[in-house]
């Protein structure tokens, strides 16, 4: 049996956008059975940190066996899924390049952008580093855009990659950096995916009135 | 034949931090040969950007089959060497894990420091942002330095977790973070090791002179 953590509540700023949705669609997309354990952000367990180093979400348990870190369990859970892996393994080793680019190299970036404007937003100096940030989030967008084309997924059909890449891009939905990129209708495509939409419901349903 | 790319010069206070030091490490640690393709940053092959989208290095190439992103390409070299990964299942599960730990939760907020600190220390809004940045920093750092207790590395022998996670800690170098978290017996012995020595030393050996 598959277990995961979510928390229990979150600011409704980031609902929809907490990490164990990657695991949860990741899930669906493999038709894998899961419970959730529900995490009280604010009054965590005691030893939760044992199982998950920053004493975040997700964190991953398979028969006995742990992991963390949303990326991490992701591939691990397209490893046992061809509903997320392509059988070549060229084509395998081009998916893994996307899924750590998704997280390594346009999370970064997008991650400080969404800080400043969830948290910081009214700051001078927020004022000042914004727009250097954007550029930079641009540039990457511009990169994934031209390497994507017209194709319909990074490679071939949709991937773990894709799942990783879209809830990346999930994260900048408050600007319209998505569509000046010419990235919505990759986005839409992906998280018009009924195992998305599962997914999604589930982790709006398990947060509880605040 | 494995090839890699790598910049045939930097400035000299990125030399020997640049990502190609992390995959020559790998093959340096699985004993693969490889050799360096160089790329002038300033004056980039025009067809560079369908290896590597965003341009940078490195990328990859095994017997025409190409790769891009240093952590899929050190998972990778990881995966056909015993040397860098646990043959038990549940090690080798924790070891993707901590691998994801250093390039997704402690890489992007060091990243940040880092770019505050080389490119914009002098700047108002940096003198504001840099102390949270840093404590975001500290508390990565904590949390890494509990997880590794007494260990002498992350899961079992030296792993490719610990290549990725001493290779982040690096970008640490001109601050006291990795002293002040006791860490820095860990990387001491992570940069002691033979391969890393070489692998450094190949770096800096192929930066020409500007």
């Amino acid at each position: 049996m598959i277990t995961l953590t979510a928390y229990s509540w979150v600011p409704p700023i980031v609902q929809g956008l907490v990490r164990d949705l990657r695991v949860r669609w990741a899930l669906e997309e493999a038709g894998l059975p899961y419970r959730v354990e529900l995490i009280d952000q604010r009054n965590k367990p005691a030893d939760y940190r044992e199982w998950q180093p920053w004493s975040q979400v997700p964190a991953y348990e398979e028969d006995g066996f742990r992991m963390f870190e949303s990326g991490a369990i992701v591939l691990h859970i397209a490893e046992m899924s061809p509903a997320l892996t392509p059988s070549d393994p060229k084509a395998r080793a081009r998916m893994t390049s996307w899924l750590f680019a998704a997280i390594n190299s346009v999370e970064p970036p997008l991650q400080e952008l969404v800080l400043i404007d969830f948290m910081h937003a009214d700051k001078d100096w927020a004022k000042v580093r914004r727009p250097m940030v954007e550029e930079f989030v641009q540039r990457r967008f511009k990169g994934l855009a031209h390497a994507l084309g017209d194709r319909e997924y990074l490679e071939g059909g949709f991937t773990a990659a894709d799942l990783m890449m879209a809830s990346v891009l999930r994260m900048a939905a408050r600007t319209q950096l998505v569509q000046e990129a010419g990235l919505a209708d990759y986005l839409g495509r992906c998280e018009a995916r009924p195992a998305f939409q599962k997914a999604l419901a589930g982790q709006m349903a398990d947060f509880k009135d605040s």
